[in-house]
């Protein structure tokens, strides 16, 4: 049994979902994966909560606890909690900030120093300093690992990386935000822009503020870290061309489905003479595209390639539990080699 | 850089195909993952063809050598090969008996045992020594890659080990074989299933003998491999209800299509109550069903899980070439862990 400290940085949806998933799949981590897994604190931005260790660190009660103040106390430095025990994994979920990459630029490259594994699902930090945590990593022999930030439960990154490995990608196309599929999806059956936004937000499909989905940043992110991950290319959100769906009339819609079309927000990534050319924009596409049928809140992507023709994935849970999903496999592939 | 010594044993097109690919990929394998591959030799029925170390063991020359008759010797036996090097890869491409599961069973035994890993496109042997040379593999500490023998260039088994990692799959669906696909696409069109069968048989898409695969038995070999590599159950063909595609008339196929609907050989694992039921059989598949769009001599499969929601792949090159990409996969990902 490999026992692996685990410390969980950021205490949103998904910090929350993942330490409720460490609990339940507690057992089957140990049966399947040998996997012992030693929750050692959770930390918000000023308070750290200590599971006790003395009735094992995942444990039903733990749920209770977390929600009771008293069991939450003043924060250590994170540099002295990670020297308090051997390394293992810091699963980094602070809110990501696209222009400074703080606060979880320094918790990873602490992590790393310290010898750490990341698991991370917070974009800024990867999208300003891929190149330079990576090396950092590499340095260390360790590794960040970031299924969460790229599209969660849709396994983007390990497809791109393992499963076509020694393929050569010259393109990939996806539809990498639920929120504008599901408002273009909507769109298509009839309703407005503007009332598609408004069900997608009392769903809690879309944010109160949409703008960093419908104006196409989030997909763009994404190709970002799909290019640092896959290409070797570190694109800043400049590179990208990015046209968003807000502007997109019903008029057009309409156009579109008359002729059995749909419009759907594409990423696309065309790695060309060497040279890599990233976009973001609604592209009418017929039956024939292989994304042409990934509806509502679903995400999907197609990866070109040269000796392994296309290879389409679609779903991707988007909820706090399917990023956490995600974390999860992400730490079990960090110590398992199937 | 690491050396590898590979033997290839089984030189029809999937053997013929990884050799070229090997040659072709030697730069990108160098570059991008750090790994030479240094082929020992390659062995037929009763002959064995040894490239020439001084100019490099993969070159171009080695294609005209290869079909030059001269340069293939008499075939020293495998025990004897394996050990005249240090240990690496031994690429199992026979052709796949399952009855006998002979003589891949042989050859993959003797590989593991003299400390080679085996990456394999030979469905015989695992489908009746799956667990047997699981075991040896792991008593050796080695592995068995199968890739090849599954979906080929469609990686189910690397989606559902690696990016469904932690979850639980209770279902799995799969358009498996695009042989049949292909006929039944075709019948969707309009024509007969004997018109279809021809036509994909003059296309290389059909073998002359079609039994194999139009009466299910090769989506029902891969199912059992699933099974065994992801659930851990070992099935023997008897275990699972097979119906093939022969059967099927165009007025069954032209109601479906009139309800808007598709007829495509669906293999189903389905994990409840700890057994697994398993069958092959056309079913009825209506637009919302995520394998609907799975046309042509396409594959696709999806997955039910408990965490990351479903997850589909589709696509798969199936020919030769997608078949041997697969298995230079197999083999970088015994070697690289990203």
């Amino acid at each position: 049994m490999k026992h692996i400290p685990v410390v969980v940085i950021g205490f949103g949806p998904v910090g929350r979902a993942l330490v409720k998933l460490m609990i339940e799949k507690e057992g089957e981590l140990k049966q399947r994966y040998n996997l012992s897994l030693d929750l050692k604190c959770i930390l918000r931005s000023s308070v750290a909560f200590f599971p006790s260790p003395s009735s094992g660190s995942l444990n039903l009660d733990l749920l209770e606890k977390i929600d009771n103040p008293i069991f939450w106390h003043e924060k250590p430095s994170l540099d002295y909690l990670l020297r308090l025990t051997p390394p293992g994994v810091l699963f980094e979920v602070t809110s990501s900030d696209l222009k400074t990459g703080q606060p979880g630029y320094d918790h990873i490259k602490k992590a790393l120093i310290n010898g750490w594994h990341v698991v991370t699902a917070n974009k800024g930090p990867l999208l300003l300093y891929f190149q330079e945590l990576h090396k950092i990593a590499r340095d260390n022999k360790l590794k960040i690992k970031f299924s969460g930030a790229t599209a969660a439960a849709l396994p983007v990154l390990d497809v791109g990386k393992i499963c076509l490995a020694g393929a050569r990608i010259f393109k990939i196309e996806g539809i990498l935000n639920g929120t504008t599929n599901y408002i273009l999806t909507r769109m298509n059956e009839g309703i407005s822009y503007s009332e598609a936004l408004l069900e997608a937000q009392r769903k809690g499909i879309a944010e109160k503020n949409p703008s960093y989905d419908v104006e196409g940043l989030d997909t763009a992110v994404k190709l970002a870290l799909l290019a640092a991950a896959l290409f070797d290319f570190q694109l800043g959100l400049n590179d990208i061309e990015i046209t968003g769906i807000t502007r997109i009339t019903p008029e057009e819609v309409a156009q579109a489905s008359k002729q059995g079309k749909k419009i759907k927000l594409l990423g696309c990534l065309n790695f060309e003479d060497n040279s890599l050319k990233a976009r973001v924009r609604p592209e009418v596409l017929d039956p024939n595209h292989p994304l042409y049928f990934v509806d509502g809140s679903n995400k999907g992507v197609t990866f070109f390639t040269d000796f392994m023709g296309e290879l389409t994935i679609i779903g991707g849970k988007s909820d706090p539990r399917g990023a956490a999903a995600a974390m999860l496999k992400d730490l079990i592939n960090l110590y398992c080699n199937f």
